[in-house]
């Protein structure tokens, strides 16, 4: 199919994979240079694949820039990419294993044609390798880098991006979101289309909603029946607590089997090249001895330790200062109603809690930019460690910001009545904006945008089926928001986690709400992803990352929190009647055996399923074994010394 | 110097590397069997190796077992197995890379020569490669396989075991512990002769040791200037806490060096074949697809946790009680101390402090024993599964038994000069008794042994330098005691460590005491090992495993004793003279901190030093890089599809 490149009705000569668009104030010579390092042959430095510049739309105007390029590969440079970036597939004998040119044949279903034999998002992948960005990778880091790196920073390469895939996304969305009829999402057609990231977020998020299944089931009793009986709450959160732990253990697991299945568990990372915001003095890179930007560790380590971390934590007491401010303001408006109960200072009672969540909204966003700001700062090498950093950074602040206000309430206040009433506020509202934040006013704004296009091409000429020609369709998606990552979708997973396990006890519907959430969070977030952002390039993950490990330190917090709430309950209280000491300490007791035996419980479940170790042990073996006969059959050929093993 | 095996003057024809000795009573055609398994070609199915019998010794006595050979291999088979068991050797350019035999002489210092080329315990490793024991390895697990295993249990194998070479010997013990100049130890000539993982517990002696080294010089003028000051201890204990976390972490990284430097940290395990004492349902083995035993994991599984863990947790319990006797007969010699004090009774409160010592051991010895014959019967595949087992069970119950009546004592009869004293006395007499059972004790057994056979060789006739013959020397050396392992050495000083660490704020001399055992230890244990101790099989070890899990649970379990000795200090109670409870709290919540600086601590400081990082990083760019070479010259040659990588 590509080895002759089809002709489109649009007069394209190959299939666009990616589009790439330039500034319109770009010089005619940098896109010449531009076009021809990505067209060029390899062995004169290029990039060898197919680039045409878009034409211009239906009704062209002043403001249209002209400077869109399509990008397209032939179907050799692309099973070369697979190889490169380590591809594993399904083999004939149902391992998975590292894709070769060579033997290609021997994987399962290859049939020499592009759509089926390797995944969507894969091919992304492979041509993604091969996207002039990726220039560092070239043994010189030239003048080409960096020119490269300044168009980047001067705002001269306005975006990459893959493009959608029309007849596939309908196909995709009717089974993921589409039918009436509840099923699983369709991981395996999410990730073909997406690729490994997005699919595991998806994966997570239905395993998070199913995990809490049971636990929303026992919190409905407890709700309806025992509403104000602490007692028996000591079974829930003790229940609770070991589930938190096994369900994350469990999800190492599930994780693992996906990741094996879609082939990036065994998958070996190539060298991360340095992140283009990356910069220093020009040296050698000790490991690939290539010239590359060099920035000394310690450098960064007293930018990330005498700057960073005291802005965080600076950041932090602000946080709690404008909580103490909000709980001031909140007893003033309550003394205010109470010596004078009218409808006016009925009202001033919910006028605190709306000020102090739009100070904490704009106290997030503002944030988040000094966190970009700062990771940028910092100067990281590669794009991992950055995220790392970042993540650290937001996760810790909006952590303070969604539970400090709940901690104060539960230990110092300790006003029970009063954090069940704001865990569930805080709970429901949080959910509802994100809904509507989140998908549909995105959808709403891309719907308006959708229809003006097809009104615009209408006027010139009748559509068959609604369908836009290319050109349309690539101005229409380059248009589009762009996909920011899982970043955010993690992070809201992550406060919900939060909400349910760190004062289950106090609040069992919890559990409850955060199911039905989810429900919806699956479909809009579906939804989102094919109908109203640009087709990511897609992350071959093989795991949740750091994210496995945020939901690990919320479950330790959660143990603590639950035991502290417990020993506080009046009926815990009423065995010790004597002796609050006595109390106390046996509630620290017990708090440290629950994390011992969780540590414990950590160690004793493999992370990854017993069959799928012995399916990657019998892969290192076979390639041992390979490599033995290997040198033996080396040996009988050219003998050294006269002996050759057997 | 292997090439053509050189005679000995009692008539041997090869280096003899390894004894092996059979039970008088085995049959002939055993013998025969498997001293043609030991020398037939691989081919059929042999181990390629020399093997002779051993002579009669100088005076022969009817009891003297005729059934002892001496095994040896040819140059080329040795580094035949160098090169099957992933040895790591230093490469010209100066990193360190797997040793094959083809690019042999690129490898540093390869002058052909046995000695110089592969470390005398790599030649060992090497060797035992190819020993009989290990012919689970061959394709056919036949009856070949059962009838060793029948020698085995049925106790017609005595023993196999590797002989000392009296002149390196000497060298390298003049160098260790007779030099009367205090220096470093020779790690690299101890890892030359026993291997890496005898290195590795003497390079973690001398760094512990070091280590404490610290907390010594600031303990002494504590124990001098302000023996009652618990005010100052606060300080103390929270600069303990960090010590203890940061030097295991540390200890990590420069294991990670020296495992580094002696090629072990990069090598590739072989897979591991089942040990020897592993019985189960013939069937075959899912990774290598070869017939051996099987036996399902479930099952083992309940024998652990139905059988082993209720014996281990009834053990617990009964040393407990034990314990509480002993505090009963305490309180009883006390009071009628306290009634009539005369000199009699005045000894009577001694009486329950030497029975308690004496039943500790007691408990010990058949807790081991138990320990062993459980871990046995839990039937596991791998020798490394066997030993976590085996040293978890036992680590358990020595931890109890040490450190229960240090507990009650603190945190039950809250009497912290009591604490003082019993932690100084267990420490002192532990540290003595030890010396003297573990070095002393043996090496006089050993040399009344030693003269008895060099005066019988003198009988017959004059020896010059008093050297043996070999014939004697193997016969002298099959009687020697059999070195157990480092599993006793590492968990005395897990027992060391832990008096350092729970209780340091109570008694900060501990560390001066531990400091000095330590010097002493290092002595005898050096002394032990050449002296008195057959020579172990080298273990290719890239770090002391299990034992730093043990060591860093120790470190946290520190925390909580030592947070909670401080709060129970009299003068941290006066600061909180109105209520108990907030003092508790304080404590718990200060705790609660350390631990988690702790645990951030662990993430912070990588376990393996960046400039090895980079080595291995670059290792595996390069070998990476190879591959791509490969891939395209293998293509240009035969080319599939008439496009190749650049």
């Amino acid at each position: 199919m590509q080895q002759e490149p089809p002709t489109d009705s649009s007069g394209f000569r190959f299939t666009p994979l990616v589009v790439v668009e330039l500034a319109s104030n770009v010089k005619e010579e940098t896109i010449t240079w531009l076009l021809s390092r990505i067209r060029d042959q390899q062995q004169n430095g290029g990039a060898e694949l197919f680039a045409e510049q878009l034409g211009p739309s239906v009704e062209a105007q002043e403001k249209e820039n002209p400077n869109v390029f399509l990008v397209g590969a032939s179907w050799q440079r692309l099973l070369s990419g697979a190889e490169d970036v380590g591809l594993f597939k399904e083999y004939n004998d149902g391992s998975m294993r590292g894709f070769t040119r060579a033997n290609k044949h021997n994987f399962k279903d290859f049939k020499g044609k592009v759509r089926h034999d390797l995944s969507d998002a894969n091919l992304r992948t492979a041509l993604q390798h091969f996207m002039p960005l990726s220039y560092f990778q070239q043994e010189k880091y030239s003048e080409r880098a960096v020119l490269l790196r300044r168009l980047l920073s001067k705002g001269l390469l306005v975006q990459i991006f893959p493009l959608h895939e029309k007849e596939e996304l309908k196909r995709l969305s009717f089974s993921w979101y589409k039918k009436v009829k509840l099923s699983l999402q369709p991981l395996d057609d999410i990730r073909h289309y997406y690729g490994e990231g997005q699919a595991l977020y998806f994966g997570f998020l239905e395993y998070f909603t199913f995990a809490l299944v049971p636990m929303a089931l026992i919190g409905v009793p407890y709700y309806l029946f025992d509403w104000e009986d602490y007692d028996k709450y000591v079974v829930f959160a003790v229940f609770n607590l070991i589930w938190c732990t096994v369900i994350l253990e469990l999800w190492k697991r599930f994780s693992a089997s996906l990741a094996y299945r879609w082939g990036t568990l065994s998958r070996k990372k190539a060298f991360e090249e340095p992140r283009p915001g990356f910069h220093g003095v020009l040296g050698f890179n000790p490991v690939t001895g290539r010239e590359e930007p060099v920035y000394p560790t310690a450098k960064r380590h007293l930018r990330i330790y005498l700057v960073s971390l005291p802005f965080v934590l600076l950041c932090l007491y602000l946080s709690l200062y404008v909580m103490m401010i909000y709980f001031q303001m909140e007893g003033w408006a309550l003394s205010v109603h109470d010596e004078d109960p009218t409808f006016w200072t009925g009202i001033l009672l919910f006028i605190p809690s709306i000020i102090y969540a739009v100070v904490i909204e704009i106290m997030n966003l503002i944030y988040r930019y000094a966190a970009e700001f700062l990771t940028e700062w910092e100067n990281h090498r590669l794009e991992s460690s950055y995220q790392n950093h970042l993540v650290l950074k937001v996760l810790v602040f909006n952590f303070f910001n969604c539970f400090a206000s709940l901690f104060y309430i539960a230990f110092v206040m300790q006003d029970m009545v009063l954090l069940r009433q704001s865990l569930a506020t805080l709970l429901i509202t949080s959910q509802i904006l994100n809904q509507f934040m989140e998908a549909f006013l995105p959808y709403w704004l891309q719907r308006r945008r959708n229809k003006k296009m097809i009104r615009k091409v209408q006027k010139k000429r009748t559509l068959e089926d609604k369908e836009l020609p290319l050109v349309e369709q690539v101005r229409l998606e380059a248009d589009m928001s762009t996909y920011l990552g899982t970043f955010d979708d993690y992070l809201e997973l992550f406060l919900l986690f939060g909400y349910v396990s760190l004062f289950s006890c106090v609040y069992p519907l919890a559990a409850v709400l955060v199911v039905l959430n989810n429900i919806t969070e699956v479909y809009s977030d579906a939804f989102k992803m094919c109908q109203v952002f640009k087709r990511p390039f897609s992350d071959p993950a093989a795991n949740i990352g750091v994210w496995q490990l945020a939901f690990e330190a919320m479950s330790v917090i959660a143990v603590v929190t639950n035991c502290a709430l417990i020993g506080m309950s009046p009926q815990v209280k009423a065995y010790f009647p004597e002796s609050e000491t006595q109390l106390i300490l046996w509630t620290v007791a017990i708090e440290h055996g629950l994390l011992a035996f969780k540590f414990i419980l950590t160690f004793l479940i493999p992370d990854i399923p017993k069959h799928i170790q012995i399916k990657l042990s019998r892969l290192e073996f076979e390639s041992l074994e390979a490599l033995k006969k290997k040198v033996r059959s080396d040996c009988l050929r050219e003998p050294s010394d006269g002996y050759c093993p057997v």
